[in-house]
């Protein structure tokens, strides 16, 4: 099963798209396998990472903003290559197991859509493989 | 397949479980497939990286410092923003060819669940899908 | 389904090697799954980038150099730590989904084979998962 999302975003954020990967799971029907979520933007990306403290996400933004800074050297023509870097770093793509129907994600976990060239308006897709079994 | 590992880490380290993903992808009888590697911690991920000079894992874990410090700016109340941001940077999941029963991983390869804000008690979790017969 | 291509390189670099991924996909038969592309080196990685504007490889290459430059306190004894470094942060491997019997890429998106100590001989693995009809 594939499902194509939207989602228009700011300057730069992370955006937490659990809800929408957990109900893909839900309607495929799959109790034992793995879901794929990609981003097929070169300037954003997609993580895993804290879903209680929201200021993580604002901390982990100016982190890769330290470490991948816009720099005068940079040659490609539209100046958003830090943007580039930080896709690079984080990925374009995460596989989460499915067990019991379920996500298995920890308990502080969350997925993230990465905007780190915004505003724009974006998209992310969801890949579920599996058993509609449970092996057991 | 799906296992659950546990290991108890120091304040920062990266662990080889290439053995425990090899014996977990050899109980499964699985030929021809994929491993998917999962670390349920926001403050932890998974790497690949080099399984013979123990010097590359110190150089690693510096050079990530470096790149990721801690920042007077980070508002995360919890202060182990850095942390998160390793985490985010090397991820917390691989995804590894299974063929002929065995990972496909090069000479100098090993599977390192890796932690940046111990020490702690952590888990990881190894499911492994495919053929259980070689496809040829 | 599983290839191994080889590839030639230089110092550093990104070689785009989408062609070769799209060609096992279509060698393989599979209209709906994933491809899962592995660089079995520990100083090169896989990645997922711009494929237009050649100079955004450039920028990618300067910016993780500056974020992970050679330090004297590194204490790898073959002296390419940064290299290792650079793998763990782009990753060594990439999961693509399959739709309708094509890479699920992005209009901008192109697949990378990222060199960080070369020159030298190098190869990646391309295996397909799923299934040989789509399932609508």
């Amino acid at each position: 099963m594939l499902k194509e999302f939207t989602l228009k975003t700011d300057q730069e954020g992370l955006y937490n798209i659990t809800a929408r990967v957990g109900e893909t799971v839900r309607e495929s029907g799959v109790k034992d396998g793995i879901a794929v979520v990609w981003c097929p933007h070169t300037t954003g990306g997609i993580t895993v990472n804290e879903n209680a403290d929201d200021s993580v996400r604002g901390d982990l933004l100016l982190g890769l903003d330290r470490a991948f800074p816009d720099r005068p050297e940079f040659r490609h023509a539209e100046g958003n290559s830090a943007a580039h870097l930080k896709s690079s770093c984080v990925g374009v793509n995460q596989t989460i197991i499915i067990e019991k129907g379920k996500l298995l994600l920890g308990t502080w976990q969350g997925i993230y859509f990465c905007e780190f060239d915004g505003p724009r308006q974006r998209k992310f897709f969801v890949k579920v493989m599996g058993g509609l079994k449970h092996e057991s």
